[in-house]
């Protein structure tokens, strides 16, 4: 499929896009294209008037009591069951809680247990090199605590180094920095025949491309919510653990939400079966009413085609702004998978010495992606990054369109030499 | 000092009481009496304003670029400087993050980490029989991970139960159920002369009671937001390390947020210096903000004299209240301790067969207090326990008459026998 040749041809594709009336559900700033729903997700128009009632009506007025009478302990699972109708799991098999490194704490750990019991002698925790460095640390944690070694890899090295030593192998679905996107059932399958188990990370997946845990085989997952799931800044993550892991194990964080009788107050732990043992400590009930209208604006796609049909208007997206850059910006080189199959809902570039100085030009623009600062450790990831994400409920053709314009005048015109797009500041 | 006898002087006193406009902060139902916030603190009235301006300003506008220009990476720490204001911490050496569980998980383990290193024959963790579970899970979970003991006791019984096994000394500072509080700095003390450290969890002291981590010279310490801190349900807790440890070893749950430069995406772990190291995940902005109003309504408190002053007012409605139900409700025994030295900000009573129904009964009236069940497994703690939580902030001299007054009422007329006050439903 060609896309657009001409500002009008992208406008006739947002006219003609089935999805388009999705945007609705968000409060946008006037004059923005926003490319960066893969770092923080936008704002729903639901969700100040939500979090408001939990506030005004739930706590101030029904105090103590809306643990029950508002459903605040069912939330967890509540907003976990709907997480899951995005990424193949079925209910009662995913709860939100606590942030994607604490979850994945728990099911690396769950993992290692699992593998110390079933297969002693495994001893390696294999992830990519250029993994998000919260799972790296995490792992390498873990690693220490437990006696196991962590092997970071290149992607087209990981199934080569599948073997009998092998316990684990923990990754993330879509690559944070290239966008790359892993075959999760393909390596699944590779680890499985090796006998390894499998941590799945979705924090750039999930909301973003079709997910199948189940179809896949995964062992376990976790994600983040302040993403693609438009849950609101640092919104709790989830955890999925599949059914045939799920009870075999405690997970350490043994807090009293995950306990199977929290209110008994008994002095044993005694972990509650399922899912709700991978819950901690009381749960964060304001931001998980804002996840809840976040995820909302995910399901509101179902009826239209759902993560199928997203899924094919952001590679569409993607497609276009790639190739539009490519041919007005010679001085950047693409660095996301040209294969629609392995590229997730973002595009990079990559540029030697001023990836930082245009990414600012762009954000004074209007048009905010974000910089990723060159991994100096190792070859692969050397490079500094632009990236742009493409969320499909939000982003038009149009914006494809005119965010690469507006990138061929910030070179063109070198409008990233201004000093003021040249001062560095830390982004997430 | 005696307390009221009539309800005049009850009045008369809070006409007195020159903490009494700082309960003006608060948007509180009408026509309740709120005893539980212990257990969840009431709603600040710039709660409200200032979530909604996080949400569709900071957020809705801002989107990315607020992690920088809203300040929100700094919450943690900023919130944590106020907390620690309350708890005799200097500044920058107390962290708000995840919940009070994830914190005691990641200060145990450090504890247990610096045991090791310094003492490796000591083995055991030290704590009591009926702290809450949440803190006896967590220690249950790392001793069996560490190879350590967990051995529970009495209060009276702690001292002399110190010795060249225990590594650890972890306790709550107040009881969740009777309100007993310890004497940190006496305990602290025989800790270190038997060699050990101590972790304190103040759930319930942290803008309860007076709490000087210095002046006791503590080791660790842990807390909870969402009580007496007025931060909303599932607030973010609080985690401090005394100086001398904090650079000593890694908490295992290393996040990227605890790392010395967490945005320059390196795949090794280097932990921050200091108690940022005690960080994890992307800290949740919605909850951070509103638990910065709660802990404001507090420091709020220190032109009058600040926790001091709260504390003698809490302690003269605990003596009222603990009085007046003594003399007119003859079924019910005083649980609290009738030492002030020994009482938190709460005040208990047991009954062996109708606590529940009578706590209902009292919530129907606009009474709201809780419910704790008896801990079945030891003998201290088999009753089943009335609790009434005394916020000095909020709660008035006329409330605790009134409460006491509601309370003998529901005992002489057995308005507790009716049916719907004796259905069980779970309760926080």
């Amino acid at each position: 499929m060609s896309g657009p040749t001409t500002r009008e041809e992208a406008l006739a594709l947002d006219a003609h896009d089935a999805l388009a009336p999705l945007r609705e559900q968000f409060s946008l700033p006037e004059g923005v294209i926003y490319l960066d729903g893969n770092s923080l997700g936008v704002l729903p128009r639901t969700t100040a008037a939500r979090v408001q009632q939990v506030v005004t009506q739930e706590w101030g007025t029904g105090l103590i009591t809306s643990w029950n009478k508002a459903g605040w302990m069912d939330l967890p699972l509540r907003v976990g069951d709907k997480i899951g109708r995005l990424v193949g799991a079925a209910a009662g098999e995913l709860v939100v809680a606590d942030s994607t490194s604490v979850n994945l704490f728990k099911v690396l750990s769950a993992a290692l247990s699992i593998s110390q019991a079933d297969a002693p002698d495994r001893s390696v925790i294999l992830s990519e090199r250029s993994n998000f460095p919260t799972d790296l640390y995490i792992a390498e944690a873990l690693a220490r605590e437990r006696g196991f070694e962590l092997v970071l890899a290149e992607p087209d090295e990981l199934p080569g180094l599948l073997g009998a030593r092998t316990a684990v192998l923990m990754l993330t679905h879509v690559n944070y920095r290239s966008g790359r996107m892993h075959d999760m059932a393909a390596l699944t399958r590779a680890a499985h025949a090796a006998g390894a188990l499998t941590v799945w990370d979705l924090a750039h997946s999930a909301g973003a491309v079709p997910v199948d845990l189940h179809a896949a085989n995964a062992d376990f997952a976790v994600g983040c919510g302040y993403k693609y799931l438009n849950g609101g800044p640092g919104a709790p993550a989830f955890v999925w653990v599949h059914p045939r892991h799920v009870d075999r194990f405690w997970q350490p964080l043994a807090g009293w939400i995950g306990h199977a009788a929290p209110f008994e107050f008994t002095p044993g732990y005694r972990p509650a079966a399922g899912i709700s043992r991978y819950l901690c400590g009381t749960p964060a009930v304001l931001s998980l009413a804002a996840l809840e209208c976040g995820v909302d604006t995910l399901l509101a796609a179902e009826p239209l085609g759902g993560m199928a049909a997203l899924r094919q208007k952001s590679l569409a997206l993607t497609r276009l702004f790639a190739a539009q850059v490519e041919a007005t910006c010679p001085g950047l080189t693409l660095a996301s998978p040209r294969d629609d199959a392995q590229r997730g809902s973002q595009v990079c570039f990559s540029h030697p010495e001023i990836a930082y100085a245009i990414v600012q030009a762009l954000i004074a623009r209007g048009v905010i992606g974000d910089f990723r600062a060159g991994e100096k450790s190792h070859p692969a990831g050397a490079v500094d990054i632009l990236r742009f994400g493409f969320t499909p409920l939000v982003v038009r053709f149009v914006d494809a369109w005119d965010a690469a314009q507006h990138l061929q005048h910030v070179l063109q015109t070198e409008e990233w030499r201004r000093p003021e797009f040249n001062q560095k500041q830390a982004v997430t």
